[in-house]
C-alpha cells in the first residue's frame, strides 16, 4: 500500500483512460488551439526533457509568468513530475513584490507570457538566480532578455519521459500570498497534498469535478493552484478550456457557449458583470453550466439568486485561500435544507459553507481555547487544518509562528461565525472588521447589502476612525450607469436588515474602488485615502 | 501538510457535522434500534476505553464474528482509532480456516452475536491467544464461554476518549480472502488506505456516497470492509442502515421502503431474488433508490436491464477483492457512452467497468512484460496497484511473492480483457476459465447468458476432462419454478451468441447449486462432484 500520491498519477490516469480528451485554449488574436490529453502529455514529456537538458536542479524552482493556457498546463505537470517544482508568478505584484518573490524561491529558469515580458525586462536585473528566460510563444519578440521560445526548446525531443519514484511529500509547486501587508509568503505545495485536494474536489460533498464535466477555469492559475481545477480536471480526464487573456465576461460567456461549458470558477465580479453581458446578448447560450464556482470575496445572495432564476446555473460559494491550496469549505446545501424556501436556501449558499470533506475547521475568539459557540452569530477566527492546509511559510519562521497554532491550525485572519450545522460565514478580515465602541461591525456584510441595491455595482466598507466610537464604518459605491440612488437611499435600504449603529457614518459616490493584485478591494488603499478623515459625535 | 489520514479523522466528521443523522440496525427479533451519530460516538468512546480495561495490546487485534449492525459499527471505530486493529471473521469458514485466521491474527478479544456463539464455543478450544469473549448483546446467553455483554461491558464508561496520535500506515483492521484453494491469506488494511478509499467512494466517477445518501449494506461487514461502504458513509455523514441478520430479498425491499434507502450493495443474487419478490409485493416501494451496487459476481446484463426498467433503479457494477479494500473498478457510463442505445450501455454496465481514480489497471498474459492490446478482445490476468491495494499478504511471505508482481501491482487471478476506453470484462477466474483446445472459454459469459434465460433461475459452468480437447464446458442449470427448458434449448439460447465450440457439451439439471462461505458459487465441488467425469469426442 505504499503507492505515492504525486502529481505523476494524476497524469498518467488522464493520458490512460482519457487520452482523446480536448484542451482548448482561446489564444491572445482570439483563435482556439485544441489538442489532446494525448498531445499535452507528449509535450510534457518534451519539456520535461528540455528541463533536463535547462540543467534545472532536483528540487529546483521554475517561475510561470502567465495566464491560463496549454502551454501553462504543461508547466503544472512537467517541472513537478520531472522532479522539480512550479513556482506560478502574479504578474500584477508591484515590481518589488515581484522581484522579491523570484529570488526567495530561487527560481532557475522563467517561462513568461509575451504579453509579460516588459514586465519581466523591467525586473530582470534584480534576479538573482534565474538563468534562463522562455517565452511562452512559437518566437521570441524582441526583447532585452536572454531568451528562447518554448516551442524551439521542446521541439524534436522524445514525447516520452521515464518520471522519476517521487516522494509525495516533496514539493511539487509553490506560490506566493498576495499580502497587502508586509512581504508576499511563499506557501509550498507537495504532490500528495495537491493530489489529495484533487480527488477531493471530485467528492459529491465538494465540487464533484468529474470526467463529464467541461472545465473553464477563470481564476488564473497563478493564483491558488487555479483553485486546483487544472489539477483535478487532469485526474478526472475532463475536457479543459483555458481562456488565456480573454476573461472579460463577454468572452468568458462566449467560450462557454461555443465549448458547452459544464463548470466554471471565477470572483464574484466575472459573474456580476457577465449577467449584464447575457442581458444584453440573449443569443448567448450559458445552458449547458450546470455550476459557477466563486471564491476570492462572496457574492452577493441577489446574484445567487440571478443565476438560479434566470440562466438555470447555481453560484457555489467557496472559501479558501493560497495557504489551503485553496478548498476549505463549499456553500453547498446539506439535504436538511433542500424543501426549505428559497430566500433561506440563498442564505446559506451566501455563506463560505461546509468544512469539505477532510479540511477541520473551527472558529476561536483571541487568545481562546475553546471554539466559540456554534450560534451562527459568535463570531471570532476562521482557523482550519487538514492534509492540503500547508504547515509553514517558506523562508519564514516568524510569519510561521505567528500564522499558525501550536496544534497545527492555519490563523486565517478571516473573522467568521459558524452555525450549528456547520455552516461558515465569512464576516471579515481580522484587519478589515469595524471595532465599534467595542463591538464588531462586518464590514462584508455591509457591502453585500449594499450591492443588492439596484442602483449599486459596486460598494466596500473601510473603517475610518473616530473620536468617541474608536472605529466607524465609511462606505465607498459604484453606481450602476443610469441609476441613481442618494446617500439616504442607501442607509435606509440598511436599516431594513442591519442594527442603526451599523448603518456607515460617510458613504462616498466614487467612480472606481481600487483593487489589489487579485483583484480584490484594495482596501488599505481606501483607508489610506481617508486616513485624515476622523469623525465626531453628531458628524452624520 | 503532516495531518494523517485516520479513521479517528473520518469518525470526528461525522460527529462534528452530523451529530444528529441516524443509523438504524433491525435487530434479530425485527424490531428497529436507532440512534444518531452523537450516540454512536459515545458508545465508540465507551468501547475504547472497555478495550484499555481488557487489556488490549497497542496494535493488538479484536475479532468480530457478527452480521451488520450498530455495535459492529462501534468496533469499526473503536479498535482501530485508539491503536488496535478489527479482524473481521467470516463466520461461513469452515471451522479448521475459523481457528486457523484466528490464531493467525493472535485476536485477544473475541466479540461475537449470539447466534454464532454456538460456532465459537465448537472452536473456542483452539484459539490459542483469545483471552476474553464479547456478547454482542444486552446479556450472555446460556454459553461455554467466559464471556460478558457488550452493554455489561461499555456500561457507566465515559462518553469522551483522548484519542491518540495515530501514524496513517498504521494498521487498522484485517480480514482474511476465503481463499477457495488453500488455507485464507489475511490482508491488513492500513488507515491511510482506508481513508483514502472512503474519499473515492465519494467520487462522482466511483459511487457518489454523499451526505444526502441512505446508504445499506447487505454485504456483510464481514466481507471486505462491507465494501467499504460504513467508512465512505460515516465520512460523509450519510444516514446508514443496517440490516442485521435480515438479508433476504424481501427485508431488504422493505427496509429499502421504511428508510428511504438511495444506495445498497450486494452480490447480484440479492437483487435477482428481489427483483421476484417485487413482483408478487407490489405495494413495496424501492423508489428512492438512486443506485444498487453489485460485487462478488457479474450481474447479467437482463438484471440490469429489468432493474432500469421497471424500477428506474441502477445496478452498478464494481469489482474488487479482500485486497484491493474492495473497490477496484465500477462500471459507470463515460460521457461517450451516454447517448448510445439502451443495449450497448447494458453491455458496458454489465462490465466489470472503468478504475476509479487512484487505482491503476492493467491486463497482461502470463510471464508478459506488456500489457495485452485494448481490443476488448484480448484476455490476460487483471493486474491492480494504488494506494488501497495492499502489498502483501500477513505471516505469507511465499504468498505475497506469487501474489504480487516485482513492480508491486496484485496478481487478481481474474482473466479479463480491456476495451480502447478502459472497459475492464472480467471473463473468468484463472483457475475457473476452460482451455479448450489451446483457446480459452468464458464459464462466466456462459453463465450470464444462461441466466439471462427466462426458464432458468441459476446456472454455473465449469471445467471437466475432455481426451481430444483438454477441457469442455459442462454446465448446471436451476430451472425456475414453474418453468422447463430442454438441453437443447438452453443450447440453441447461447448458439445465438457464442462460437459452437464454446456451448458446453453437457447440461446437469440440479436442484441447487452449492457456495461458498460469502455466497458464490462452489465450482471447486462442482468440478469434484464431475471429477470422474471424462468425455470422448462424440459424447455431444
Amino acid at each position: 500500500m505504499d503507492v505515492q500520491l504525486t502529481l505523476t498519477g494524476i497524469l498518467d490516469r488522464a493520458v490512460d483512460l482519457f487520452s482523446d480528451r480536448e484542451i482548448v485554449t482561446k489564444r491572445p488574436d482570439g483563435s482556439v488551439h485544441r489538442y489532446t490529453y494525448a498531445d499535452a502529455y507528449a509535450r510534457t514529456c518534451q519539456l520535461a526533457h528540455a528541463l533536463d537538458d535547462l540543467g534545472v536542479s532536483e528540487g529546483g524552482r521554475v517561475a510561470t509568468v502567465a495566464v491560463n493556457h496549454f502551454r501553462h498546463l504543461e508547466l503544472y505537470f512537467a517541472p513537478p513530475c520531472s522532479g522539480r517544482s512550479i513556482h506560478m508568478c502574479n504578474m500584477r505584484l508591484p515590481d518589488a513584490h515581484f522581484q522579491y518573490i523570484v529570488n526567495d524561491a530561487e527560481d532557475e529558469v522563467l517561462f513568461v507570457d509575451p504579453a509579460f515580458i516588459e514586465k519581466v525586462e523591467a525586473n530582470a536585473d534584480a534576479f538573482e538566480t534565474v538563468e534562463r528566460f522562455v517565452v511562452l510563444a512559437d518566437e521570441v519578440p524582441e526583447t532585452s532578455l536572454d531568451a528562447v521560445a518554448y516551442e524551439d526548446l521542446i521541439e524534436g525531443r522524445p514525447t516520452e519521459y521515464d518520471w522519476p519514484d517521487l516522494d509525495e511529500d516533496a514539493e511539487c509547486g509553490m506560490c506566493y500570498t498576495s499580502g497587502t501587508t508586509g512581504k508576499p509568503k511563499g506557501v509550498a505545495y507537495t504532490h500528495r497534498g495537491v493530489y489529495l485536494h484533487s480527488l477531493m474536489c471530485g467528492h459529491v460533498d465538494a465540487n464533484g469535478v468529474s470526467e463529464s464535466d467541461v472545465v473553464l477555469p477563470v481564476v488564473p492559475m497563478f493564483h491558488a493552484n487555479g483553485w486546483g481545477l487544472p489539477y483535478a480536471a487532469t485526474l478526472v480526464g475532463a475536457k479543459q478550456v483555458l481562456p488565456g487573456v480573454h476573461t472579460d465576461p463577454g468572452s468568458v460567456a462566449e467560450l462557454i457557449d461555443e465549448e458547452a461549458v459544464t463548470l466554471s470558477a471565477a470572483v464574484p465580479t466575472i459573474w456580476l458583470e457577465m449577467a449584464d453581458y447575457l442581458d444584453e446578448h440573449p443569443e448567448v447560450d450559458i445552458s449547458n453550466i450546470d455550476r459557477l464556482t466563486v471564491g476570492g470575496s462572496a457574492p452577493p445572495e441577489s446574484l445567487i439568486r440571478k443565476y438560479d432564476e434566470r440562466y438555470d446555473a447555481p453560484i457555489i460559494q467557496g472559501w479558501g485561500m493560497t495557504e489551503t491550496t485553496p478548498l476549505g469549505t463549499l456553500s453547498t446545501l446539506r439535504t436538511e435544507l433542500r424543501d426549505r424556501p428559497k430566500e433561506e436556501q440563498y442564505r446559506y449558499r451566501a455563506m463560505a459553507g461546509l468544512p469539505v470533506p477532510g479540511v477541520e475547521v473551527r472558529i476561536r475568539a483571541e487568545g481562546e481555547d475553546e471554539d466559540v459557540p456554534r450560534d451562527g452569530e459568535s463570531m471570532g477566527e476562521l482557523q482550519v487544518r487538514g492534509p492540503w492546509v500547508v504547515g509553514e511559510y517558506h523562508n519564514r519562521p516568524e510569519a510561521t509562528r505567528s500564522g499558525f497554532t501550536e496544534d497545527g491550525f492555519l490563523r486565517t485572519g478571516d473573522i467568521a461565525t459558524m452555525d450549528e450545522m456547520g455552516y461558515v460565514d465569512v464576516k471579515d478580515r481580522t484587519k478589515d472588521v469595524i471595532k465599534s465602541g467595542g463591538e464588531w461591525i462586518s464590514s462584508v456584510e455591509l457591502e453585500n447589502e449594499l450591492m443588492a441595491h439596484e442602483a449599486v455595482a459596486e460598494a466596500t466598507v473601510v473603517a475610518v476612525d473616530h473620536e468617541k466610537w474608536q472605529e466607524r464604518p465609511l462606505a465607498c459605491v459604484v453606481l450602476r450607469e443610469g441609476h441613481d440612488a442618494s446617500e439616504a437611499a442607501l442607509r435606509d435600504h440598511l436599516a431594513d436588515r442591519f442594527p442603526s449603529w451599523w448603518l456607515p457614518d460617510v458613504v462616498e459616490f466614487v467612480d472606481e474602488i481600487p483593487r489589489t493584485s487579485t483583484g480584490k478591494f484594495d482596501k488599505r488603499t481606501l483607508r489610506e485615502r481617508y486616513g485624515d478623515v476622523v469623525l465626531e459625535e453628531g458628524d452624520v
